[in-house]
């Protein structure tokens, strides 16, 4: 007999990947359409369900018991998107009532770094782990929160904002609305506003002057790679802001793993070699020298709706 | 047929108390005994057996099935104390295995602020909860989280050590060696560093100017009831501070409702009145007005060994 699949689908900002998953995350069928350019949530539903049901007839329908959904501010109690400023859709979304009615199958939906967690525990760097944390360092921050086996949602869906912890007090304006956010240093929006703030105070020689205004997350990195001094302090400031929160939510949840994932969390050792001995000098004794720090290993391109898939079984 | 009872003992840096209590948190038998003044742990832990020994032989031996420790820096994983700053024992202590020699019950123990945790889930205000926070204002700052119904131990044990987030970088020596910790503001010690420090820095009109060097948190309190006006900037400052803190955890663990429990938490509105609204100001938009403050009302005397005896069950 075969086994049962699931149907995972990742809605990001631009993209929507999904593809038919199996029990040891075997990608069967796979695709991606834009999420971008639908007049109305029903017209990206409609065009969502196009796409995926001759994957569902290849796969067999049959076999697939559930969908699970990962995207930007959902809510794995209630189903819905709640004010997702990344998403082309205002208000409140009802998420896995629409897709439960375009594809008959039971739905669970959760943020994205909450899928990434689950992705982690079930299928790669995670496995086995019952208490650690998933890190998504990318345009924002974001993070998922594993207790005792079991995602941490709050008593409303909510829990795990790492971004929005305040880091500065009357720090940098944040797109919440409020200042100092974790978001505004320690991910991709971050490091650019710390290189343009420098690029104008400061006069270091710097390959990233030549980028003026217009310098990039991506640009940063490389430049930090190529051994920039001005690149490699950002990296190393940065850092250490998020080593001395992580050191705050060590405290908090005493994780023996913190997995990091996304576009910055590549900095590799250049960003994360300060922030993991940032946290370590700011650890209660009892906490020091034994929490891992650890790259995701999925593929990229798959590891979201893994995530997503997870959150179905 | 009589239905099972449960030993809980609350060790603490001066007294150690205990009692036999039913399932509903009726406490049928108790005492208390110093916690200092022994030799050994041995001696302690004889003198502990033969003060409970005469209550389990009034309350029926054979109906009580286990025994809940809470006590400062114990580990539930471990079974032991380690480090405990303000216990006469030094080193790491076996205390269960201890316990379980000398009372041939099953004995589970967790620091004071996870029982006290326990024991409002069980008995208290915490009833039917399943996402929530216990903050201990006493001489340190302690938490106890419950994250979908269940204590959060972490991968260790030691998770909930919200005393020792850093709130001022560089601030404050705390006891634990580093800087800046929320227990050297938030706390008993804290308001009496605060109090002192301000009354050799500011010229302020106010009563505690008759105490001099050696103000305690009580007299603060008391001040602040009486209206004086540097008291109260005490308890606004506090608050702001533990607030500030709290806007954190909440983006972190997201609870329904955070309870104040210890001797601080009786000055109430003065100190979390502040709390609440620096809170509430530093919240992100998704949690804002629904999470309660509340004060635990179990009977002072009692909590701890209730909290305690929630553990055994």
């Amino acid at each position: 007999m075969q086994q049962s699949l699931v149907l995972g689908i990742d809605i990001g900002g631009t993209n929507t990947a999904f593809g038919i998953v199996d029990h040891r995350g075997r990608i069967l069928e796979k695709g991606s359409m834009p999420t971008v350019g639908f007049d109305t949530v029903a017209a990206y539903i409609a065009a969502l369900r196009n796409e995926i049901m001759p994957l569902l007839d290849k796969a067999g329908r049959q076999w697939v018991t559930a969908c699970g959904v990962g995207a930007p501010n959902a809510n794995f109690y209630t189903g819905e998107i709640v004010q997702a400023a990344n998403l082309p859709w205002k208000g409140t979304i009802p998420l896995a009532k629409l897709l439960q009615e375009a594809f008959h199958l039971p739905v669970k939906v959760t943020n994205d770094a909450n899928a990434a967690a689950l992705g982690e525990m079930m299928y790669g760097v995670a496995k086995g782990l019952k208490d650690f944390v998933v890190v998504t360092l990318g345009t924002g921050v974001g993070s998922g929160f594993v207790v005792n086996g079991a995602l941490m949602y709050g008593h409303d869906g909510f829990a795990g904002e790492l971004g929005h912890v305040n880091v500065v007090r009357n720090g940098r304006p944040c797109g919440c609305g409020r200042e100092g956010c974790l978001e505004m240093y320690a991910s991709a929006t971050g490091i650019v506003y710390t290189a343009k703030e420098w690029l104008t105070q400061r006069s270091d020689d710097s390959v990233l002057r030549q980028c003026a205004g217009e310098v990039t997350a991506k640009q940063i990195q490389e430049a930090a790679e190529a051994g920039d001094s001005l690149a490699l302090e950002i990296m190393s400031y940065t850092g250490r802001i998020l080593g001395e929160t992580l050191a705050d939510v060590v405290a908090i949840t005493s994780p023996s793993a913190i997995i990091f994932f996304g576009g910055l969390a590549k900095a590799g050792e250049l960003l994360l070699g300060p922030a993991r001995s940032h946290m370590e000098q700011n650890l209660l004794h009892v906490y020091r020298n034994k929490i891992a720090f650890l790259y995701s290993d999925l593929p990229d391109a798959d590891a979201a709706v893994l995530g997503a898939s997870a959150l179905a079984w």
